[in-house]
């Protein structure tokens, strides 16, 4: 097996509405992740998209980027998990570059959420015949563990408050964001009206327009492309029972412990070795669910990071550090691989506004379904 | 790289309705491949499907089918190319193990097209925006396919009957076949009706609904598994410029060349070695078209080897040895799937009434679209 690092990263700013249209935006990021590497070395392309089905009406989107975006002859496979479809395609990149079947491979992102209303077909994440037909939405499904947590945990009603703040501090500074440029203020989020009950808008990210690529090649001969490089030191996939009602505890990601304690193991790091932690925000609940099964915080406890500051760029574990899911926007397919992409901004030092000081590890975990699938990567230098 | 091995295979029969729902049948498949395998070693599981979005409303069918088979906790992704979706997740599975990253892994393939109408989700593996929009089928693609090759190469109006008649030969003998112990004469399939001119029936596989497994161990433990196994000689995946008419022969399939010749060099073998020839018999053009491109016919002359009769299983290739696509069934996702178990069980000599003799090497190819995505695999022992 060989080792697998990123070479280059490639983002187009995350919009309300794109002007471009689905396979454009996927070539656009393809297009910037390779301005310093000659096309005709690309071997591969993984494409996490879960939208494109209902929003465009078009399967078989890997072979139609590839086509769009001049790589012709390459292999192009599409791959999905719900939400974590971005890191399902860096995954799979990932398995290519590491297995020596491909020496450059693109892992891209892309969902353009603008063209119909996505609703209906986010919730197929969820089982269609036990949980949809009973009228369960990513919302409901939300809202349910929010309204559970505070109740168990007897905690603040503005426990996840903070969440939406610091996503959004740090959003602010990225001009790929959403929110870019726009303050969020505490009271903002405070008085953002209720989605679904107790969820607020604020608690929910916002649907948008966005693609990300990522460029893996192997570690050995990383240095032919760039000399601004970051090591995957550990990919890990790992799934709890499907549906919220089956498992023990629904307030404990067990899926996201699993990933997580893989990945380490992986990866040869622990707890204390991470220096920020780009968490899969799609709500503010899931967040500090994160924190839990992964370890940073006590059951129940994970809001308290938040709370005290813990997760700003300064703080003990930063996350969401270009924005998170909440402030850069979570174009489904993509979210993934912004976060992978951020990531190497802040180890390669080029985070400009908002990078952290000194990192050495850095990890990433995205969420299919209400947390049914949970992939984790941990990166390095 | 480690090589790797099939160490078991699963099939239900394809039916036109299943009695199971599309969880249960891809269940069945897992169940039926790890018969004398104990679940608890599965690492990772890989889904290829096409059409669970539209007819079952469900996405994320990787963990949902993971946690029906009780896989609780591992691996779990989606793989799509379109019609090519089975053998997508195969070339998944064999990169976990290649890599090192999974010491067990499954891929299945499942496909359930009699809860609605597939047409028009079938017709999103083409362009949405510029065929799709025109009009355009998956039926019409492959129509105009054959309407040009009858044309261009002067063939006589009959010249495709034989794939026909050679694939309900093998699937009458095939228990898991659709269309097991029914007789189809080359009269029925010459007054066929007319599909869409000059398509008949007959060209084309039946709708219907399947799953199957393949197991993938590293072939270094293989023996820990099963005393029948086989190897994955070369796995490999290429793309045509999207849509036929941006093709410089449309009648050249570029996909299924570039990916068979890939694959000859990775496993190091050439046209004589392969004893038998799983082709995307989907619409007999593509068989045709696909023999030409790979290199067992000249362009022009693929049809001559059915007609010849070279082509069945005492032929000088055989192809669709236990129905292939049209006899057996195509439950889009699953057909992958099931002609790598039908390798397996030629190359371990388990083909009973369909067995071909001594065979050493095979080959089988899956495609996407109108031969967008070829994914070619090549066994042997």
């Amino acid at each position: 097996m060989r080792d697998v690092s990123i070479v280059s990263v490639g983002q187009i700013p995350v919009e309300k509405k794109s002007s471009l249209n689905l396979r454009s935006m996927g070539e656009a990021a393809i297009a910037k992740s390779l301005i310093n590497i000659d096309p005709e070395q690309v071997d591969a392309l993984f494409v996490g998209n879960m939208l494109s089905d209902e929003l465009q009406g078009q399967k078989h989107l890997a072979a139609l980027i590839a086509d769009t975006a001049g790589l012709f002859g390459i292999e192009a496979l599409d791959v999905n998990a719900a939400m974590a479809s971005g890191a399902a395609s860096l995954r799979m990149a990932y398995l290519a570059v590491a297995s020596g079947e491909a020496d450059l491979a693109i892992a891209v992102g892309v969902e353009k959420m603008s063209d119909g209303v996505p609703t209906a077909a986010l919730a197929k994440a969820l089982d269609a015949e036990k949980e949809v037909a009973d009228g369960a939405t990513m919302i409901s499904k939300n809202a349910d563990l929010l309204r559970l947590y505070l109740k168990h945990f007897d905690s603040p009603e503005d426990a996840m408050e903070n969440f939406a703040v610091n996503a959004h501090r740090n959003a602010k500074k990225n001009p790929n964001a959403l929110f870019f440029g726009k303050t969020v203020t505490p009271r903002m989020v405070r008085k953002s009206r209720i989605v679904h009950h107790p969820l607020k808008l604020m608690d929910c990210s916002p649907i948008s327009d966005g693609a990300a690529a990522v460029v893996l090649a192997p570690t050995q001969e990383e240095r032919a492309f760039s000399d601004k490089t970051v090591r995957i030191l550990a990919s890990s996939v790992a799934t709890d029972r499907f549906s919220i009602s089956q498992r023990k505890d629904p307030l404990w990601l067990e899926g996201a412990y699993l990933s997580a304690q893989k990945a380490f193991r992986q990866a040869n790091v622990n707890l204390n070795d991470i220096s920020l932690f780009e968490v899969h925000d799609a709500f503010s609940i899931m967040a500090c669910l994160q924190l839990e099964a992964v370890g940073f915080a006590k059951q129940g406890e994970g809001w308290l990071l938040a709370k005290e500051n813990e997760i700003r760029l300064n703080g003990k574990i930063p996350i969401s550090t270009f924005g998170g899911l909440k402030g850069r926007g979570h174009p489904i397919g993509a979210s993934g691989l912004y976060q992978a992409s951020e990531i190497y901004l802040q180890l390669t030092q080029q985070a400009e506004k908002n990078q952290i000081k000194r990192p050495k590890v850095a990890m990433m975990q995205s969420i299919g379904g209400a947390a049914t699938t949970v992939i984790s990567h941990i990166f390095g230098n």
